[in-house]
């Protein structure tokens, strides 16, 4: 047992919720022998969906909560007045250790809010970060913090490349990984007064590998492996990423079908073009954990289909077994 | 004479100078009737260029300089020493009104501090703003502010907004030009410190079409006119669009090369695809001005070529002609 990993699925959180939700799980507990989930949401609901699949019944589990909490709602009143819903629920779970992971694709600022109030930071973590992978040209890199809490301070930013080192190297298995901080320029005295104030500290914090300013220009080509910057220009790097990728394949989509010629030409190209796109798709590479947090909540997509919900259980496979927020711990202690 | 427009083209800076320069100042004074060009640098060098092509000679003339200032150099340090270069005369000849504007492709902080320090602000205006034009699915907005001063106030954004809509509507004939900031959440309550201060202001400040919060995902997609951010952000936002297309655009390319079947699909499609491709290409829209100075000040990318060159003079004439800062200083004295 002591090798079981449980995981909550907030089944009726996210566009596709509870149908692929629930195949998303039924998917990693196929998969992994040593993976238990806890479905968390209307019950009725959930076997319905559980009865389209065979899988090991002892590794399912459902937990009946009355609630949902819908995507528009505002936050802190969901997480405090909602105690019998699915996401509440699911994190009092991870708190009281009856779980060791929650993963959601619903409301992302109550993720946040829950993940902080109910889960509540490890001890010395100022500030728990959302750290969303991204996808590069030959790879990804993990971006944090895409959180919620803006106007960070610098002490902040040093934590969360701390953070976001032990993630991208014990999970995601990237050895020694690239730190960079977002900047204006390259040069040390470029930035504002955030930057300013944490580039030093980062030159001097021992146990990352951190190489200095990185131009949002460089992202994409994947300069590095862990981009670190506070939650406002995360979140707007996160957000552009989508925006542009999205706009540009739908501009080439169109051009392929302007007349006969360019369909006939983009029968020819179509698996090869979808192959790269395939490879610049993040969610492929799971949800976004936050990380800081006693227990692991991950974030996915609000439209995540079964795929990245299974891939996001088999990361809180590797983060518990990598032992991640002990080693987040240790880099608190050796201060 | 008074309705010619007399441009000061930088003819050393950036990647192409002096042939690019010279060749966008020649096409320039070609295209329209009412534009004279002043190439200030090496003069032999300029000389040598010009004497490739037939051009009405009374409209360009030659200022000789015996410095350039390179891109690598620290640009406040370059301005105050480099008195003779052809980036300062030409900002000299904008302050003394021997010239109405000067377009550059040069050290991007030089040409900011220089604009500063040189030509000046107009008064009332707290801070100048660089404010390229970027690409969008159906046309372009306006980003405003990426220049080089971060860390603004609400203040500075309120007169980024004004002076943004004045430049969207008269020099690139967008009829009341949609104004959004850029933020983490289309809701009020959301962003950072400076989001939530501007936010009321934009709202009540009389003579622009404010629309509320942009989330960077929406920029792509036009879904307003004129962006406007703090530099910092400003400068992450065009660089990452820049480095996400690019990097696309690549990929997308790599996989029509992938074999013969693909390669046959490629020829196919190109002309369609390259059509596209070139509608999302911002320097068709010529360089980014620094607007609040006293005279105008044009940005062109460092890579430049001659057509870039000439749109930057052809929207300097427009500058002129819709009287720009004469709108802008209405805007502060209704106040």
């Amino acid at each position: 047992m002591s090798d079981m990993i449980r995981v909550v699925v907030d089944a009726m959180g996210g566009d596709n919720a509870p149908g692929e939700l629930v195949k998303g799980a039924v998917q990693a507990v196929q998969g992994h022998e040593t993976i238990h989930v806890i479905l968390t949401g209307d019950q009725d609901a959930i076997k319905e969906e559980l009865a389209k699949y065979s899988y090991p019944k002892d590794r399912v589990e459902i937990v009946h909560c009355s609630e949902v909490i819908s995507t528009a709602e505002p936050p802190v009143n969901a997480i405090r007045t909602k105690k019998d819903s699915s996401l509440v629920v699911g994190l009092q779970m991870v708190k009281k250790g009856e779980a060791d992971a929650i993963v959601s694709a619903g409301n992302s600022g109550a993720i946040l809010v829950g993940g902080q109030a109910i889960v509540g930071r490890i001890k010395g973590i100022e500030r728990p970060a959302l750290a969303p992978v991204i996808p590069t040209e030959n790879g990804c890199s993990l971006l944090i913090d895409c959180g919620a809490n803006v106007d960070a301070r610098a002490s902040h930013l040093v934590q969360f490349a701390q953070m976001g080192s032990v993630y991208m190297e014990h999970v995601l298995g990237v050895k020694n990984p690239r730190v960079g901080i977002v900047n204006i320029g390259a040069e040390e005295e470029k930035g504002n007064a955030l930057v300013k104030e944490t580039f030093p500290l980062l030159k001097e914090c021992p146990g990352i590998n951190f190489i200095g300013s990185v131009e949002a220009r460089d992202i994409p080509a994947g300069v590095c492996d862990v981009i670190v910057c506070e939650a406002f220009v995360g979140n707007v790097i996160l957000k552009l990423y989508e925006g542009v990728g999205s706009t540009l394949i739908h501009m080439v989509k169109g051009s392929l079908m302007k007349n006969l010629k360019t369909k006939i030409g983009a029968a020819l190209i179509s698996s090869s073009l979808k192959e790269t796109l395939k490879a610049f798709d993040g969610s492929q590479y799971g949800g976004a954990p936050l990380l800081g947090l006693k227990g692991l909540v991950v974030k996915t997509h609000g439209s995540s289909k079964a795929r990245e919900v299974t891939t996001s259980i088999y990361q809180c496979e590797s983060f518990k077994k990598q032992r991640i927020n002990e080693m987040i711990k240790d880099y608190l202690t050796d201060k």
